[in-house]
């Protein structure tokens, strides 16, 4: 057999443009960083990556479940299941870059202590282990996935959830419980009023800190609002950042209110949860579908209370699934960073509607 | 991060030359297939690497220890780790090649049931459930790591080994115990006489057979004799194959007794036990130490009953451990190949000492 990955292994430089080159070309592309984690990550990752590969993702390391919350207590490692998905949606678009993007996200089925691990998740903390720098470890997978850009660990720590949840206690709807866990926030049944970090200052990368500061678009959700979205807004070294950087900010909604965390919250819910979770916080757009908003102009004025102006436009597939659709978010975003929106006057009835 | 593997995945093509190209260059190198398993067949590997990039290893497939058999039990699949480290041997000198190579050799401690396991295992797992198929999933991983050679598994199926053994019965020495799985032959503390097979005619892949069909040299050990090595002998398929194939048979003998299987053995001995495992297999060369000599005169009669010649040489690292020395051994079977050998008379006393 005679096929290599070159010689002496994968070439550095530019990535050239293919494919899945970007759509505004590679000197035009925006610097942009996505916040987030899990499916929601995956979602704004799949289609930023049509737009530049100047692109970073910093992701949850909260997750207690699963492969990853095995994999947290056995090797005490960061829970690699957020990283490795934000990995896999920057896959180059290639036989190459697919297969090993399966390969990561395979996951084996026994009968024994295997079950349900994610290839992936074993071999980042493979690397981790042999590199000894959760950094590195993450740029090899995304060296041999060809990704298109880089996934960061959102702090240097593994982290905790802790939410207050209500109507958890029968007969007492005003006394919050604290809930513990990504895991169990994520599936209560309860209405979850507000979410803090254990550890609630937790060490945070410098390549993180550079990649917001260097950015021109900072991309947060969608996702799990009080598990994969909020989270980065407590870590006070990342606010920091977010505050003081001079990138632009864009809040993508989710398409559906999800069971458990955010049940029945509005469109313009999520954004006064956002607020109250970080109250300097500055917002320049919102990206909302239509099939998730119940008061376009309710959700305008939660918009203008954060400093945004919001998109309202079809982004999901629109076959009945809460999922998007990577090239009409694409089209969105492009046109967020371009400035070429406002479908809702920011203080006001909407637009041409 | 732009590192890629290029554009769209490794370039197909030829090895290109570089820092470990063959030393007789691409267009003289021989095609060479290695049989074994394991260390020995690594100490062959590492060191056939020098000399051509048309290698093929053939490994054993019926480990039923550590990390493999656990995988071997719990997912079905043949034993991965005998496979992993002949891959390991193949791996491109260069930082993509090592750094893979480290990564698949790389085994989990933990209190928890990873403990132990080579991620390269479940590497190889993961591209066999993935793409159902062992040599593609094989060849994916020699791709990654751009090795330098093909790895194929001896049988298409899991093996087992079951030998006789005598003197584990107390006061009656000539009573065989049959032992079965290759833990436990390789381990035992009595005297192993005859090694067979479970199934005794097992499915080989066609890879394989063409492999030995188009080979020039075909290299058996060095390797845990009764375990690694007869055990290709005693597949119908293989035998056929390597007696009616136009290549020529070099064996390789080990540098020193080794505890349990072959304790107290001979160098003859070891081919006198080849030749009541293949009667009809005719050998061209043998490859020994001296130091693992003890009767030259004796092994080159032991040899001539085979048909082969003795190159007698030091392919020790010499440091009083029994490992191979890479570039002696391919200097070994460099003048193995080009004929220019033969230190012991086939029938007769030792030339020039």
């Amino acid at each position: 057999m005679s096929a290599r990955t070159g010689a002496g292994g994968p070439p550095t430089g530019p990535v050239p443009l293919g494919a899945g080159a970007p759509l505004h070309g590679t000197s035009a592309s925006p610097a942009v960083v996505a916040l987030g984690g899990g499916h929601g990550l995956s979602a704004s990752l799949s289609a930023l990556r049509h737009l530049t590969d100047r692109l970073t993702a910093v992701v949850t390391v909260a997750d207690d479940g699963g492969s990853s919350g095995r994999l947290r207590r056995e090797l005490g490692v960061l829970p690699p299941g957020d990283l490795r998905m934000a990995l896999s949606a920057l896959c180059d678009d290639s036989e190459w870059g697919r297969t090993w993007r399966d390969v990561l996200q395979h996951r084996f089925t026994s009968e024994g202590g295997l079950h349900q691990h994610a290839t992936g998740n074993l071999l980042i903390a493979t690397l981790w282990d042999l590199l000894d720098d959760p950094v590195a470890g993450l740029d090899w997978v995304g060296r041999l996935l060809g990704a298109r850009g880089r996934v960061l660990p959102m702090a240097a720590v593994p982290l905790d959830i802790e939410a207050d949840v209500l109507g958890l206690v029968a007969g007492d709807d005003d006394a919050p419980t604290p809930v513990r866990g990504q895991v169990a926030v994520a599936s209560t049944t309860g209405r979850v009023t507000a979410v803090r970090l254990v550890p609630a200052d937790p060490p945070v990368r410098p390549e993180v800190l550079d990649a917001i500061a260097d950015a021109d678009w900072v991309v947060l959700g969608p996702g799990s609002w009080f598990t994969s979205v909020l989270p980065h807004l407590l870590v006070p070294a990342l606010a920091d950042a977010l505050t003081s950087t001079r990138a632009r900010l864009c809040v993508t909604l989710n398409l559906a209110v999800e069971t458990g965390e955010t049940d029945g919250f509005s469109a313009e819910a999520h954004l006064e949860v956002l607020a109250a979770h970080a109250p300097t916080l500055r917002v320049d757009a919102v990206v909302a579908d239509p099939v998730a908003v119940g008061d376009p102009h309710a959700l305008s004025e939660a918009a203008a209370d954060l400093g945004a102006r919001v998109l309202l436009r079809q982004v999901s597939l629109g076959d009945g699934t809460p999922r998007h659709d990577a090239l009409r978010l694409a089209a969105a975003y492009r046109d967020v960073f371009a400035g070429s929106y406002g479908d809702l006057d920011p203080r006001g009835a909407a637009r041409g509607s």
